[in-house]
């Protein structure tokens, strides 16, 4: 019985790792930078994108995954961005986003005039960890409210990703926490992360994000 | 081959059912109120602990989920408790417990003396909610900068919860979270939710959560 599951599983997890190949492939060439953002719940990936789309307006792409509710793909289009919700709870309550549930909502989708895809994962720092999506680059926001041990703790999703998004430096006053601990432990799971320190509320650390992505969309697309 | 597939869950969910069950009952017996702690990561599950060890003292012992590391279990025992680090990380990785893994704990436990016992979940909203581990209560911890919105995106993990603890409240001044909203949200999608709000840095809402262990403790072991 154990052998039968095994094989499964590995059989659906070369054909979501085939999907997000072609999907990558795909978006290189309509020269569309893709990105795949991932976190805990609460830590600020909306906000992120929010922020973003001061600078880039609408030549982003949202797509937003969640178990329930169409609360962010609102909130996304409240500034002024397109975004397709896919909503895991009438599929069981996906933990999770597969390359093939990104490759039906883009086939949906009109990407004229887009230069950059945000996938704004499930909130969920374990599992989404697990599945390639297909993004040119995948990115892990941490609060630093959550803690200087979560690196450690969540290794898979902070050595899976090319950035971390050390989020909501505002409230570093009011913490205890030890930023210089927080990095260290972040560059011992993945000693080539980048890092950026930002802030919704101050707007710290925005235009280092810009630039990055700027700089990958040169990098990546040409 | 997807019928195949559904028929070794059920299974397994029914096999992790049997033993949630015996557990409960086994603990009853042995005169344990027996938490399970769910939450986001870094929301203060161990910090909520580490306090309540203040009140019970020694006569809690603390089961700890985690992917990797024992950093929890090395904190409840600076707190004078016994603890019990389970990792996943060597067995895949899973993103929750499953009530066989507490038994199996347990097993190489000695609950003399033991009043309470904690398993903290790991920190994940989403899949723990779907295994019973065998508590007498499910508690979901969600911290105050996690947003209003979480009950409502997260609908399992509070729908199968009989308490709620807001934390971090310490932070409200420096936030912009409408507190009533989320405590509105809560009620929304489980409207017999007890709700206690609490702050391990200021100790505030300490009180009535260990007095609500008490009131537990004598009516559900008696």
């Amino acid at each position: 019985m154990e052998k039968t599951e095994i094989k499964v599983m590995k059989k659906i997890l070369n054909l979501n790792d085939t999907i997000a190949s072609s999907l990558r492939k795909d978006l290189t060439r309509k020269r569309i930078l893709y990105l795949n953002l991932m976190s805990s719940p609460g830590s600020g990936k909306t906000t992120l994108i929010e922020k973003t789309a001061a600078v880039y307006s609408n030549r982003i792409f949202v797509i937003e995954g969640d178990i329930q509710t169409t609360l962010d793909a609102q909130r996304i289009a409240k500034a002024g961005l397109k975004a397709y919700q896919i909503n895991t709870g009438p599929f069981g309550g996906d933990c999770h986003l597969e390359a093939g549930w990104v490759k039906s909502a883009l086939e949906e989708t009109s990407l004229e005039d887009i230069d950059i895809l945000f996938v704004e994962n499930i909130g969920n720092l374990v599992c989404p960890a697990e599945f390639d999506v297909g993004a040119h680059i995948n990115a892990v926001v941490l609060s630093v409210t959550e803690g200087e041990d979560k690196p450690l703790k969540y290794p898979l999703a902070f050595r899976n990703s090319q950035l971390c998004l050390i989020s909501k430096i505002d409230l570093l006053p009011y913490l205890e926490l030890n930023l210089k601990e927080l990095r260290n432990n972040i560059l011992k799971i993945n000693p080539r992360m980048n890092i950026i320190e930002i802030s919704g509320k101050t707007g710290k650390g925005l235009a280092e994000w810009t630039s990055y992505l700027k700089n990958k969309y040169t990098e990546i697309i040409g």
